[in-house]
């Protein structure tokens, strides 16, 4: 895999802080702009413009969170984080500022683009023959990575931006969310509820409401009586709390964060150097000026609030920052109904006054009406709103680090940059319950992957709007493979937890859920693998079968992982559906996590039948996957048992990651590795295990099947790591 | 095709119109719901329930026009009549109230509820086993069709509603639409630019900018000084102008409309019995009350201040009625707004502030305020609305029918009911450029169909939004195959025009809009079979192929007339797609209408080739297509020669309706009937041809494939009208 670095510098950027493993005689010294040979590059008065004539078959990947499919060519993006709550095919912009992407064509070329204000994309939208981007800026660096494969570049970059973000190991069970779950009553009855149904799940969320009057770092007496105990309960019947932060800080005398963050000058401010302000949920707050050190140590620290009851992850949300409207544009609002009250509304008229409530919230205007202080100088928010929700993470990041060094918290971020993956995850923000938002989940895997987010996944269920049992299912039958693995719903929606429906339902998601825990074996190795090798946790299959075209133009299965590809069921009505197999793979139809129904499938485009309970997961060549024992939580998954089912054509080796799941030492020790060897010695199928020491592993059931579609089993242990499997008939046990 | 009808009513419906050809004799004495086995019927005080238990494999089918695929399962809808200007996958309602449904089961059973009011369709959506209707209301008819076959089902439902409308023949030329060209100059300029880029187009349109301040039959001088002269300008180089007619009629003393519209008490009222007064385009408005016969006659007579200048088509739009907002409402509104100013928002009162102008437009409170005389009782709004817009359609082709009894005018309209398919067509409203969009012109066409309304079509391009050249090319490649087919855009959007792209665009467009020209002596010949013989012009897969399950699932590929099937492209980036054969046939894939690139595709699922500029088109077995000259207009095609493209298994035999395009003689006469016979005669091919006397036809090339793939070509004439066929090479010319 080699690549070559070219680092160009325009300007005098402010630092973002999102490239850290750049070589030092490199970023010593930076080329020009004019030397950036693929582009035209055309500097203005504020804004720079540069320019890529298309090849016809360049294909443009990346950009992390859009709404768009594995090929960019022929969309319009904006680099600008936008609490965006309609996630519509034409919207330019959502919450994640992702600058990287990759030409794929006659060369292999990546390109990030540091910089912290607006970015336009127009990727071949107006002009199909040209990607003209407009940075709103003329200081900025580009880093390009030319190398020989899309693998090669994607993981250069996953190199340059530092090592991505570990949650504790429980952060890959099942999540249940809901704006909201109001009380702690309502808290007791979702996790009754799950133990009742039987239904695997490790962590119930607190959204908005958990606080007083939606205050960061309260607590709302009223609804929680005694929170510390009340999260003790909770821990005891192994359920983790995660309580949401926001933003902006509520105005109002006596609150503490907001007297420390008024003494201590830790808000934005407006022209005139007074604390911004700008109403969200709390009313009237003001926002931290996260840019800054001293605002990120000390809100860092306020985390503690809630660490000290318990509490273990958060999500960090309404972070772009989200603006619901400022009081000076609803002054101006009352003005203009003021003037349209005294005369006849023509049409017209009328269509500007409404236009006019639409634009209240995340007015550009407002978010060029205040300021960060970065070094000595105030910047305005516009020229660098794209830190914000990345510096709040990594504020939390740093404070939770404090806390507890050794530690691993969950955290995750609504807004964020590239090189946030460093200090937490992101989720795919407030989509519905659409079946183009489950299609959605699987286009921005992978490109958030490519980005470094690896800890990622969508509201499970759909954010907005009403689900029906179907949508869940097929839904959380894609989202078993993503790491955060959340179900999550608006305030007004119907309930859509697992056990909310009929009773086949709930059969259902306790089986498609079960499957997940089954799973995490292989799923956290591949995660934990990903984040140290520096390559994707989930792909698209042109990562790795460049050179079979017809995979230029599949999005709708992913890689994940080294052995696995997933196809999964993202229409209405559908008991089946058409499959490209770039190679022959065995194909695992999962109802459950029993192993059954293994058949292996050729080459080429098939049609699979996936019932409404099945799952279909296709085994690479020499590949395997890794089963575990199934549990309520991570925790308490029995790890003496292992089924690794494979696809034996030359020889399978394959080792399998895991540690503690919830320290840091992951960062400087080895882990507890586990080999698997399944060779071919004549007719004879070998298997050879090396148990790690550290590890409660102490039986592994092996499954295989060959090309021929010849099953073969055996079982080894410790005291017999290496044993012959036997052959088993086609329906065998 | 067997069939039975049952006929239920519930108290005393409103009569609707919707069915107009029930044998006497059943019509004579319905059944009581009770009797009506299928659904368990609950009467409350002013609702009615009907359920029925879905058995596992169970379909539904229809429902016309919606935002879902073929098989309704899983689905809400609500029959309301909808101005919905997002078209969202969770929206329940759109323009049309088409209360026609098929399940498909073990046994085969259409149903239509012919009411006006609204109607709540839970298909499966709140418990997955159970279909629940809500009728708002306790009087009503279902007519319930049991049948041996979907096919069967839908022919019989097509017989019951009537025969349905057939525009002039210029109505399946290309038609170019904006929001708006404003001035006769902007009309012009279109015209020559569409004459220089040689692309055909029969039709631009006028969109409510032509008039004057939005008043319905005026037209604005300043822009259209001449307005006579303009028309019969654009006559002159062969475009027909088509404007646009608003459902409310703006208030203004001296404006002759509102001024008689008053006289003769041809306004809804209000409670008070005082016209209802709301706000849409032309600022305050009465709705005519179209659900009386003396209104109906009022209004439609009025088209004759358009026709006496030319004009021979209409579209009749904001006919839900739309209602942007009333005074009282607004009024309302204001005093909410006093009030907010007065105190400090929380957030919840501020987002009840905001969701009271989103709640401003088309408000259920605003349908129930107003009221139509019916006979001598006033009926309010709500309980009739479904009956608006088709009654302002009617009344428009009534007027028209008026003026010239034997002239086919070109009619269409937004909202729509069953049985408005007898007076016109209706496009499917305000939709996006958006990928989703492309396939749901796919879902809408054959769903309409089965509720009769074949003359339809989407805004090609997308109205909202911008569209790329991408976008439009994949579009309008599927709008060739629909009976309107118009490029529509909304202001503020990007430009569409098949020339507003770049040349290699403009070219492809050129050769995709020829195709559609070509095309016509198939298309026109299908439309007015499918017309005739009350079946539907384009069908899903499961109209033909019922026995095949793979096709239960298939709903973006559509069967076109008899003799073709298309699979069209509708995602962004793709050199191909995936395509289910129910059975061996002829692919042409085509980039103009030359016939070259013919091959025999097997029985199966096929990956399919179709580059940017080609179009699939598969002919099925012993069918073929015929293929006429291009020309700038419908009207200006040269009849004499003709292309019959056919897929030759035993034997072709195949008749091409055509007819003088422009008169009702359709409805009495014949028509021109082309007979084709092409049969294996041993190693021969046989073709032969009883041309019609009244047909131009001189002359028709015939090429034939045989499921070896071997080619076959003759000419024949009216001189020598029997031939044998040449096998020519596999490039063969």
């Amino acid at each position: 895999m080699e690549t070559t670095i070219f680092y160009y510098r325009q300007g005098m950027p402010i630092e973002t802080g999102a490239i850290i493993e750049l070589e030092d005689s490199i970023k010593r010294s930076p080329k020009r702009l004019e030397e950036l040979s693929a582009f035209d590059a055309v500097i203005e008065v504020e804004t720079t413009r540069l320019i890529y004539h298309f090849e016809k078959s360049d294909m443009v990947l990346g950009f992390g969170e859009t709404m768009k499919g594995l090929d960019k060519r022929g969309s319009k993006l904006v680099s600008f984080c936008s609490d965006e709550p309609n996630h519509l095919p034409s919207k330019e912009s959502l919450y994640g500022a992702h600058n990287f992407f990759v030409i794929l064509g006659e060369k292999t070329r990546g390109y990030f683009i540091d910089f912290p204000g607006e970015i336009l994309f127009d990727v071949g939208f107006e002009d199909k023959n040209i990607f003209n981007m407009v940075i709103q800026g003329v200081d900025f660096d580009i880093y390009e990575i030319q190398g020989d494969s899309l693998k090669a570049v994607v993981h250069k970059f996953l190199s340059l931006i530092g090592e991505g973000y570990v949650p504790p190991k429980w952060g890959f069970g099942y999540q249940q969310c809901r704006w909201s779950y109001e009380t702690a009553d309502d808290i007791r009855r979702v996790a009754k509820a799950m133990r009742a149904a039987d239904i695997p799940c490790d962590a119930i969320y607190l959204d908005i409401d958990y606080m007083e009057r939606f205050k960061d770092f309260t607590i709302c007496d009223e609804k929680f009586p005694t929170f510390e105990n009340f999260v003790r309960e909770l821990r005891d019947l192994d359920f983790k709390l995660v309580p949401i932060i926001d933003a902006g800080v509520k105005i109002e005398s006596g609150y503490d964060v907001y007297e420390e963050g008024i003494r201590g000058n830790h808000f934005c401010v407006d022209e005139k150097g007074l604390p911004f302000v700008a109403a969200v949920w709390p009313g009237l707050v003001h926002f931290p000026d996260f840019l800054n050190d001293d605002t990120r140590q000390w809100f860092g620290d306020k985390y503690e609030v809630l660490t000290r009851h318990g509490i273990e992850g958060f999500w960090n949300d309404m972070n772009e920052p989200a603006i619901f409207y400022t009081p000076e544009r609803l002054k101006a609002f009352y003005a203009h109904v003021e003037k349209s009250k005294e005369k006849a509304l023509d049409i017209y008229s009328f269509f500007e006054l409404t236009g006019e409530v639409r634009g209240l919230a995340n007015s550009m205007a407002d978010y060029k009406s205040f300021y960060h202080r970065v070094g000595d100088t105030l910047v305005r928010h516009d020229k660098v709103h794209n830190l914000y929700g990345y510096n709040m993470t990594r504020s939390a990041y740093q404070g939770l680090e404090k806390i507890d060094p050794d530690k691993r918290f969950l955290l995750f971020s609504r807004a964020s940059y590239i090189g946030m993956h460093r200090y937490g995850g992101i989720w795919m923000g407030d989509n519905g319950s659409w079946w183009e938002h489950v299609e959605l989940t699987m286009k921005m895997l992978p490109a958030l992957n490519m980005c470094g987010f690896m800890y990622a996944g969508a509201d499970t269920g759909g954010f907005q709007h009403d689900a029906d049992s179907e949508l869940m299912i097929r839904w959380n039958q894609l989202s078993i493979f993503t790491p955060l693995y959340r179900n999550h719903a608006a305030m007004g929606t119907r309930d859509q937890e697992p056990y909310a429906f009929d009773e086949e339902t709930t059969a259902t998601l306790r089986n498609v859920i079960g499957l997940r825990y089954a799973l995490i074996p292989y799923l956290y190795s591949s995660y934990m693998k990903a984040v140290k090798k520096r390559v994707p946790y989930s792909a698209n299959l042109i990562m790795a079968y460049d050179k079979d075209v017809r995979v230029r133009e599949i999005e709708d299965q992913l890689l994940i992982g080294d052995s696995l590809m997933i196809a999964p069921i993202y229409k209405q009505n559908r008991s089946g559906r058409m499959v490209y197999l770039p190679e022959d793979m065995l194909l695992w139809t999962s109802s459950s996590k029993e192993v059954s129904n293994l058949r292996v499938v050729k080459q080429g485009d098939r049609y699979i039948d996936v019932a409404l309970e099945e799952i279909a997961l296709f085994i690479r060549p020499n590949q395997a996957l890794a089963l575990g024992a199934v549990a309520d939580t991570v925790g308490a998954i029995n790890a003496e048992t292992m089924t690794v089912v494979g696809f034996l054509c030359d020889g399978i080796e394959m080792s399998l990651y895991d540690d503690d799941g919830s320290t840091k030492a992951y960062k400087h020790e080895q882990g507890f590795d586990t080999k698997i060897w399944i060779k071919k010695h004549g007719d004879d199928i070998v298997a050879r295990m090396a148990f790690c020491e550290h590890h409660g592993l102490m039986q592994v059931k092996i499954i295989v099947m060959d090309g021929n579609g010849v099953r073969y089993e055996g079982a080894v242990t410790r005291e017999t790591p290496s044993i012959s499997l036997e052959k088993v008939s086609w329906n065998g046990k």
